[in-house]
């Protein structure tokens, strides 16, 4: 089942490549196939807290084939935004590793560095704040973004997947701690991950594709699907994750193409 | 102005009798008639952080006739409906002083007693969650929280106020901490405090008057006033607080009287 070739991939990870700790039947062979045909791809995550090296690595835990260079997270993507929109920023950062050295990356000042427990240490205001997973939040750290956005700073959020999926159930995502900054700052986030369309053209960018030479690849109709009927750019989905055929009906967002497994898509 | 001689009186604090470190002016003499004519009364706040003792301290810092049984909050309503609803109960408390002793006083048993960073130290599956203003929040105990609510524990919020006013300016407030938890829990949660009318209801029965005898005294249209409209008591509103003449017609929230000071109120 293939109507076109495509001549770049974005392809999810989490239900897509693998579940868990467990790879999903085919992936390999599916990305095998890819790198065989020489088209370029990305692995496009929403997953802001680790470094690009930290998620290639995971991926080859798999035997799948990554290098840090084919990863692009939404940390990525806001740290590029950011640099495009508001150069030269301090910026206020909510988040892990993977945002704070994406950031700091692309030369932003990242003003909470010195951040300890109920207090900020420099006490400069900040131009931006961004927002995404941080498993240390606090009601401090919701507080200084909530004042700062009040104050004028820009809000941007990663990404706003509300929960993350794991061992121990499904835990407080980046959108449950952008929701609370939102509320109590009463100001909606610019959203750069998945299901909103910035990461899509930067990804775009990168491997230097127009969107109907593009294939995003994904088992998300709420994210993977929209972000490509958004963009204007064709998707393929595979029910091996968070979605089945039947939810195609239910949540009136229509996948390009349907399959049960990555083995049936011709490349 | 008066219309009607009301049995007893439900009053605002913030806003209404003062305002930060000022009293109103007018507010001493209002509750002095009040004392004058026995007419029962009491302080009704959505303020769940502090004890009765201290707010009726707090209040008689400003020449105001307060005993701790004259003030009823959230944090008491809460107690009180989780006694009546689910006795015997083993509580997950997101919340400070006012509302951990409320939830003992009425014999709940609070299973995060022993909580410390990252830890339950006894983890003992809770029959409800309480959430209320929590300036000790944190990743962990938004987690904890929306993992009992996803294994069928009640969820019950003391308040939806969204940010505290303060001298630092509109802080996260109890809405910020449980618009988080039921984003994560994707739960609704019930809620006690005004413009809910849980709160309402047992203050009457507190001092044993009916809805057509009692009178709501408050500056906010969104709490005060709306718990008066949704119970069908009566409400002055006293344009001192948040919110102006102006804004009764924008709001569509109409309160039975209106006057700008409390002087120009007959008791």
């Amino acid at each position: 089942m293939n109507q076109k070739q495509y001549q770049g991939y974005l392809i999810d990870l989490d239900g897509t490549l693998y579940r868990g700790i467990e790879v999903i039947p085919g992936a390999v062979h599916f990305m095998k196939r890819l790198v065989e045909r020489n088209i370029p791809y990305l692995y496009l995550t929403n997953n802001s807290s680790r470094l690009p090296e930290q998620v290639a690595e995971h991926l080859r835990s798999f035997g799948l084939p990554a290098t840090p260079e084919q990863v692009y997270t939404s940390a990525m993507a806001t740290a590029q935004y950011v640099q495009k929109n508001h150069p030269g920023s301090k910026v206020l950062v909510i988040g892990e590793e993977g945002l704070r050295h994406a950031l700091t990356e692309v030369g932003m000042t990242i003003i909470d560095r010195d951040y300890k427990k109920g207090h900020l240490q420099t006490f400069i205001e900040p131009d931006v704040v961004v927002a995404g997973i941080d498993r240390s939040f606090d009601y401090e750290k919701c507080k200084r973004a909530s004042l700062a956005i009040q104050d004028g700073a820009t809000y941007i959020a990663t990404n706003v997947d509300r929960v993350l999926p794991t061992e121990e159930g499904y835990l407080p995502g980046s959108g449950t701690i952008n929701i609370a900054i939102s509320h109590a700052s009463n100001t909606k986030p610019i959203v750069i991950g998945k299901p909103e369309t910035i990461i899509l053209q930067y990804a775009m960018e990168i491997l230097n594709m127009k969107p109907d030479e593009t294939l995003i690849v994904g088992d998300n109709l709420e994210t993977d699907i929209l972000t490509g009927v958004r963009g204007g750019v064709d998707t393929l989905m595979v029910t091996t994750g968070v979605h089945s055929r039947q939810d195609v009906e239910t949540y009136n967002i229509t996948p390009t193409f349907v399959v049960d497994h990555l083995d049936q898509w011709e490349i």
